[in-house]
C-alpha cells in the first residue's frame, strides 16, 4: 500500500519528523471503485476521516457529495468546491446555533435521532430535509455494541412523524453497520429495518425517499478485504430484496474506505530497549503513538501493517510504543508486533493504511510534540 | 473547586464554546503546600500536565524547577524564566538530535532507563548528569501494571555503571509510584529499591547523589485525598528509614497535584435524548468529549465532579457523551453519571478538577471541532 509515488516523496523530500503522506491517485481509484460498484447511490465522503483540502477538492471535482460533522467541516467542503446541495450535516448532536449557521450556508439535509433534535432543526432550519438514524448493528440486533447514535426503529417512526408535524421534510432513514465492516451482507438486516420504517410512515401518509446506508466500508490492514464490487452486489441484492421495484434514493458515506489505504505514515525508531537483562522481548519506541495520530490503536483495535528497510530479516515479537511520557501511549503490547531483529534506533518505519482517522485525532501538543503533519501528493 | 474567581470570569466574560479556566491562585497555593510539606525536596513541575505560559511563569517566579518531556517543553520552561540548571529532560525516550538540542540549550540532567539511551546521551551531551528510572509500582512489586518506563533495579545498576564508563555523571535514581496515588505510603518500597541501587553502586565506587521521587500526587475529584502534608510526612519517614543519616538530594515532579484542582472546564449541554420511548435513562451530550480534552475518561478512569445550575434538584443516572461522530466518544456509560432531571439543552456545566491533562490531550480538529481553549486568570 506504500505506492511508488509515496515512496518517492519520502525518499526525495526526506520530511523531518513523523508525517502522513497521502497519494491522491489512490483516492481517485477508490472513488471510481465505489462509483462503479454502487452506480445508483450518491457518495457522501465522510469528511472527518481526513479533511485535507486537497482530498476534498479532488473529490468535489469528481462529483462527490460530503457528509459533515460540524460547521467547520461544512465550510471546508464548500471551500473545496462543493455546493450546499451536495452537503449533509450528518451529526445527530448539533448545537442549535450551528444548525442555524449551516442553514444560512444553504445546507438542507440534517441527521436526527431524537425528538429534541427535530425541535432544534424546526426552529433553526425550518422546512429542511431530515433523515433519522436507526440503531442497528447490521446483524439484525436492534441494540448494537455502541448505542451512541440512533434510536430504535419504532422510535424513528415517531421522530419522523414529529418532524413532519414540525414542518420539516421527513426525507429518509440512516444507519451504520459498524466501522471496518468486512461482511458484505452486513447491510441486509439494516435495510430490512429501513424498509419497515418506510412502510409504517407510508401508512400515515408520509413517504420517505432516501436510505442513507452510512459508512463502514473497510480499508486493508493486515488481512484482505472484499472488493467494493462485492459490497455493491450484496447491497444491491438487499435493496431489491427489501424494496422490490420501489428502491429509494440511496446514499453511502465512505470515509476509511475512501482514504485509508491512500496514506502512509513515516515514523522513526527512537529507542529499542529491554526492561531487564533477561527480558524475553524488546520494546520499540517510535516518534508517533496514540496521542500523535494512532488513536485507533486504542485497545489494540486496529493493527496497521508496518514496513521497514529490514523486511525479510528474522522477526521477533516486540512491544510497540509511542514517544510520550504517558504509560497509556503503547500501541501493541498484549498482542505484540513482529519486527525485524535487525531494526535499529534511527531507522524509518512506514505505517500503512493510515490515510483515515490519524491527522485529526492527533493531540494539539501533548508532551510538547507537534501534531502529525500531512503531505498530500 | 470552582473558585469565586473562575465563576466570576465565566459569568462576566461568557466565553464561547468549551474552555478551561485556570485560577493561578490555586496553583500558587499548591506550590506552597508542596514546598511546606517537603521542604528539602526540589520541586520539578511536570510541564506536560499543563504547559500554559502563565502557569510556567508563575512557577518559575516561585522558584520551581521543571520536568520536561520534549525540546518544545524545555523551550517553554526557558521562555517562562527558568534557567537551564532548573530543567530536567525527564523523558526516557529521546531522539539523539533532541538530546543534542537540549544540551546546546544548557540542559544537564537527563533520564535514562536503558544502555541504548546512555549511549545517545554520551554522544550528544557528553559529561551530562543522568538518573536511571526504576520499574516499581511503589507496592514493592518490580513489575507494575505499566512497564513502559524504567528497568528492573538490578539493570538500573548496570545502566548507571555503563553511564559512568561512558563519561557521564551517574547522578541518581528515579521512579514513579503511579498517577493519582492516594496511598501516602506508596513511596516507601520504591525508596527501598532506590537505596539498594545506591548501595550496589557505592560498592563499585560510584556515589549517587539524588533520588527523583516522581509525581503521582493526586488531585481531588469526587473523593477526598490526603493533604500534601500527609505525603510529606510519609515520604520523609521513608527517606529516614531507608537512608538513615545519609539522605540524598530529592526531587518531586508534581503535575496533576500542582494544577489539577486549579482548572474548571465550562461546557454546554448540546442534546439530551433517549434511544427508545421506554429507555430507562437519558443520554446527555456535551460540547466536549474524549477527543476535546477529556481523554482521561478513557475506560472511565477519571470521574470528574460536574456542577450545574440545577444541583440540589432530583438526580438521575445518565450516559454522558461527547459531540463527535465517534462511537468511542462516550465518557461515562458503564458507570452512569447522576445529573439533575431538570438539566436541559443549552445549559452550562462545570467540569471540575480539569486543570491537568486536558488542553494538550485535545485533538487538533477531530470532526472539525476546535481544540480546547484555555484562559489562565
Amino acid at each position: 500500500m506504500t505506492t511508488a509515488r509515496i515512496l518517492d516523496f519520502i525518499n526525495t523530500q526526506r520530511p523531518e519528523g513523523p508525517c502522513l503522506v497521502v497519494d491522491l491517485d489512490v483516492v481517485r481509484d477508490n472513488y471510481g471503485a465505489f462509483r462503479h460498484a454502487l452506480p445508483d447511490s450518491a457518495i457522501y465522503y465522510a469528511v472527518k476521516a481526513n479533511p485535507e483540502p486537497a482530498i476534498l477538492s479532488l473529490l468535489a471535482s469528481l462529483g462527490s457529495n460530503f457528509d459533515c460533522a460540524s460547521v467547520a467541516e461544512i465550510e471546508m467542503a464548500l471551500a473545496a468546491g462543493a455546493t450546499a446541495q451536495r452537503i449533509s450535516f450528518g451529526n445527530t448532536i448539533k448545537k442549535e446555533r450551528d444548525i442555524a449557521k449551516a442553514h444560512a450556508l444553504g445546507i438542507n439535509l440534517f441527521a436526527v435521532d431524537s425528538h429534541e433534535e427535530v425541535e432544534k432543526i424546526a426552529r433553526a432550519a425550518p422546512g429542511a430535509r431530515v433523515f433519522c438514524r436507526v440503531l442497528t448493528d447490521g446483524e439484525g440486533a436492534e441494540w448494537p455494541l455502541s448505542r451512541k447514535f440512533g434510536c430504535v426503529p419504532q422510535m424513528a417512526v415517531d421522530v419522523l412523524v414529529y418532524a413532519h408535524q414540525h414542518g420539516l421534510e421527513s426525507f429518509g432513514v440512516s444507519f451504520h453497520v459498524g466501522s471496518q465492516m468486512t461482511k458484505v451482507d452486513a447491510w441486509d438486516a439494516a435495510l430490512g429495518d429501513a424498509k419497515r420504517v418506510f412502510a409504517q410512515l407510508a401508512k400515515q401518509g408520509i413517504y420517505l425517499q432516501m436510505v442513507n446506508m452510512g459508512g463502514g466500508f473497510p480499508t486493508k490492514y493486515l488481512r484482505d478485504i472484499p472488493s467494493a464490487e462485492a459490497y455493491g452486489q450484496a447491497i444491491n441484492a438487499s435493496l431489491k430484496k427489501h424494496f422490490g421495484n420501489n428502491i429509494p434514493q440511496t446514499i453511502i458515506e465512505p470515509g476509511r474506505g475512501m482514504v485509508g489505504n491512500a496514506g502512509v505514515i513515516k515514523a522513526e525508531v527512537v529507542l529499542i530497549s529491554k526492561k531487564s537483562d533477561n527480558d524475553a522481548h524488546r520494546w520499540v519506541f517510535l516518534d508517533i503513538g496514540k496521542f500523535g495520530g494512532l488513536a485507533e490503536t486504542m485497545d489494540e483495535a486496529i493493527r496497521y501493517p508496518i514496513r521497514t528497510a529490514h523486511d525479510g530479516d528474522e522477526m521477533e515479537p516486540c512491544v510497540l510504543a509511542g514517544p510520550t511520557c504517558d504509560s497509556a501511549d503503547v500501541m501493541y503490547e498484549k498482542n505484540m508486533y513482529p519486527l525485524p531483529l535487525s531494526l535499529t534506533i534511527g531507522d524509518d518505519v512506514l505505517i500503512e493504511g493510515t490515510g483515515a482517522y490519524t491527522t485529526t485525532y492527533s493531540a494539539v501538543a501533548f508532551n510538547g510534540f507537534e501534531p502529525l503533519k500531512a503531505y498530500v501528493i
